[in-house]
């Protein structure tokens, strides 16, 4: 994921991004260990959940370097995060860890889809390419994880709306500085919105429509 | 895909080439449904499947911006299809589809593979580069597709000739030039051999050869 | 992979790149054709394996032409590898090339993970990019084998130390210069350790660390 870097960051900020960077990563980590992977490729897939969404996006926007490889100190963190995690915990500690980061990457999805955009924006991308490049930011890290580990990705499977609030939310991104507003303040607005829509569908259990053909083959 | 807007397109041509691309976009959709993804997956399988072929080709070879970051209407398009077909397609009419889209299919598999050829060759690429820049233009959406759907690729595995047909067909578009015909003439003929190979595949039902394990196990 | 053609290679060095290379596309054909892939697939998965750690490295480091774009040759040596190996090699062979191939491509992690890293460095990359875009150099090529054949990557399943080995062995390219060796000097001794390393792993049976999960849960 993308660092929020070109904001002049305060403390506060830079600790909700970290947060939600180690959500990402924890979700790769948890789903290596489920998948009994060795520490390889528990650090492989916990780097690619972390780090996959805004590499795919700075590869299609043909952008350098990579977030990873200008801030090289995120990847001994991440090193650190794995060796530290198949130490102290336990599988009993997974469903836990599991529901506890819910909501970090709900933040993380409304901080690192609006930051996408606000990217693409700044590069003179049509309206729907820039919503395109936030969505992925904040989706392909979890997409590239399921793939490793030979699932088909949840976001595009489990219905529960995911992508759909980025797509929703970061559309602020785009209309509210052509309202006047300044750019960081859309920022902070299509963030909290994307954070906001995630957190109601969780609570809330909406659903995403699915191809219902059962029902359509009984016709 | 890419599109041949580089050629002084017709209305005709237009037309061939977005029923290609919708060719490739409802296979993409049609394996969604059935893999009973969500709306958010059976978006990003059909874009995959339109888009990802081009897609990977510009990154192989540099080349910016994508087709679908330059004409952004075709994102709205892909958008729109996929919630016409949601709305109205049955379950009843999905082997119909598949039927039906074989043909448009065989006509884009011509169209991206020779266009494909085409944009490297004009980038100075030998010909064994530009021959299989063109079979990735044609094959690599379908290969995104199974692979985000947790399948081995449709076109490594079911023995019918598909990248077979682009990699003899796309050869005319090395060779023709070399013997003085136009570029556009050559597209025209590559693109139809292309095509002509695939509809014989079809109607014929060659197979390409396996490796025989069984027989060589019992010898 | 890449050549290491900047060196001035001499007979022997060029002989070893050719069984390297060898060894990890042979890797590629004898997974398809467990598989049962068809010939497309067949010299596809090859491909990748030979050729797909050393793209993806260029990719990241966006760097321009790839090795089997500037020497095409080698793609044709891949085709004629798979035509060869189809006609010639039977399902009794494969596990004696599988066992056979292992030390080719011991020395191949070490070489192209070296080089991989010199590259990197050469392009003043931090040390621990470097060091990672030498493991990816030489891991990638398996890795997507593994995903296009449907499998969970191999690297980072079945505990054997292999990106293990290369991410201790390459660190030697990155600190024997500081230490005032030569760049090739440090190149052969860093390539001499990975392969070392991966070969006493191989004889000794070591293996790497996963979670366990059984234990932890019957606490």
């Amino acid at each position: 994921m993308i660092s929020l870097h070109f904001l002049d960051l305060t403390l506060f900020q830079t600790l909700i991004e970290i947060l939600a960077t180690l959500a990402f990563g924890l979700s790769g980590l948890l789903e290596a260990a489920r998948k009994k992977l060795d520490a390889v490729g528990v650090v492989v897939v916990a780097g690619l959940a972390a780090f996959g969404g805004g590499t795919m996006r700075d590869i299609l926007l043909d952008r350098r370097p990579f977030f990873w490889m200008q801030h090289a100190t995120w990847l001994w963190g991440l090193l650190a995060l794995c060796v530290l995690a198949m130490f102290f915990m336990r599988a009993r500690h997974f469903e836990l860890t599991e529901r506890a980061m819910l909501w970090p990457d709900a933040i993380g999805l409304g901080l690192f889809s609006a930051s996408g955009t606000q990217i693409a924006l700044s590069m003179h991308m049509p309206e729907i390419v820039a919503v395109l490049m936030g969505v992925i930011t904040a989706v392909v890290g979890g997409v590239l994880r399921d793939i490793v580990c030979n699932e088909i990705p949840r976001a595009f499977k489990d219905h529960s709306p995911y992508a759909v609030c980025a797509f929703i939310g970061t559309w602020v991104m785009v209309l509210a500085p052509q309202l006047g507003m300044s750019d960081n303040l859309s920022l902070i607005l299509s963030a909290t919105l994307v954070t906001l829509l995630r957190a109601l569908s969780l609570l809330l259990g909406f659903q995403l429509p699915e191809w219902n053909t059962t029902r359509q083959k009984s016709e």
